[in-house]
């Protein structure tokens, strides 16, 4: 399988997500998420990760974080972590997020909502790997914090099934969740 | 799959792992390691995630991380974290991690290495899992900073295959690979 011939992308949505107690709030961004997640998805060969905040001081620390390793002392010092986060872009919110990657494609991507939970719109992994390979594009939406809040899985196609163990502990960090379920879509 | 049915153990080297250099050195621990291989762990239904460091700091570092958690603050605020992080353990050495796993199930584990690149002891996840599901004590290796030391390898039953996805590009993060292993092994 090569870069080309799949359209995935990734976003890790900052707002609108869940605290706790199920409230709508915005979450700040995480550098470790930033570079794991550039990490796994430029390995598994994701064309872009959305880093979604609405926060415009949220932004410009990602953007500092990014100039660093792309074109600062971090690109000098490691090749592979600036390969990595060249895949990396901003984002304001969901609806350009859509239009952002619509307009790359040429046509509204599949979008695809995770979750620690079972919904009733739950996809198995093996319809929607089918579907990525045969070049659709398609855009996974993953929640930071609590995770996406209700309105967002109002606007999906459907949703990715929850990683499940053993037994009833499944509160993986968002960038495993991550790790796992490119590796169950692209991994060989 | 029941807790109790698999004897699997999870080991994070600091020492003796690799530079970019190739040469031999101890690496410092990584706070977000601890959180994300522990809530990977407990998902996935390990038994104990051993963390491998000489420096006796280093340890008292992690213990206070720990501490934190188990019975501070942490602990009331957050109890799926607490729940993860009881199964850490702190270890000084290769040697000693052997002894204290080996005394814990009455026989010694299997010990398998992890590595980004292929090597001619690596086995097939397909068998690892098959004897896990068996119920064989293992242990799993995997090293921080630029990988295990050949050391390490001489040591061990054998290596699971690097993951590999597009192309040539594999540099996940160590809590992406532990991530992606166990649900290779143990994901339903």
């Amino acid at each position: 399988m090569e870069d080309d011939q799949i359209k995935l992308d990734v976003a890790l949505i900052h707002h609108p997500v869940c605290n706790k107690q199920g409230e709508t709030i915005g979450s700040a961004v995480t550098n470790l998420d930033i570079h794991d997640i550039a990490r796994a998805g430029r390995t598994f060969g994701i064309n872009n990760f959305y880093i979604v905040t609405p926060y415009e001081e949220q932004q410009k620390l990602v953007q500092e974080i990014l100039d660093h390793w792309l074109v600062g002392y971090g690109a000098k010092k490691n090749k592979d972590r600036k390969e990595a986060l060249s895949i990396v872009r901003i984002c304001g919110n969901l609806q350009s997020l859509l239009e952002e990657v619509g307009n790359k494609w040429g046509e509204s991507p599949l979008v695809l909502a995770t979750c620690a939970r079972e919904r009733e719109d739950t996809l198995s992994y093996k319809e929607v790997k089918d579907e990525i390979l045969a070049g659709k594009p398609h855009l996974l939406l993953f929640g930071t914090a609590w995770g996406l809040a209700p309105e967002v899985f109002s606007t999906v196609k459907g949703t990715l099934p929850p990683i499940i163990g053993c037994g009833q502990y499944n509160h993986l960090s968002v960038r495993s969740a991550v790790a796992i379920i490119l590796d169950r879509l692209l991994g060989q």
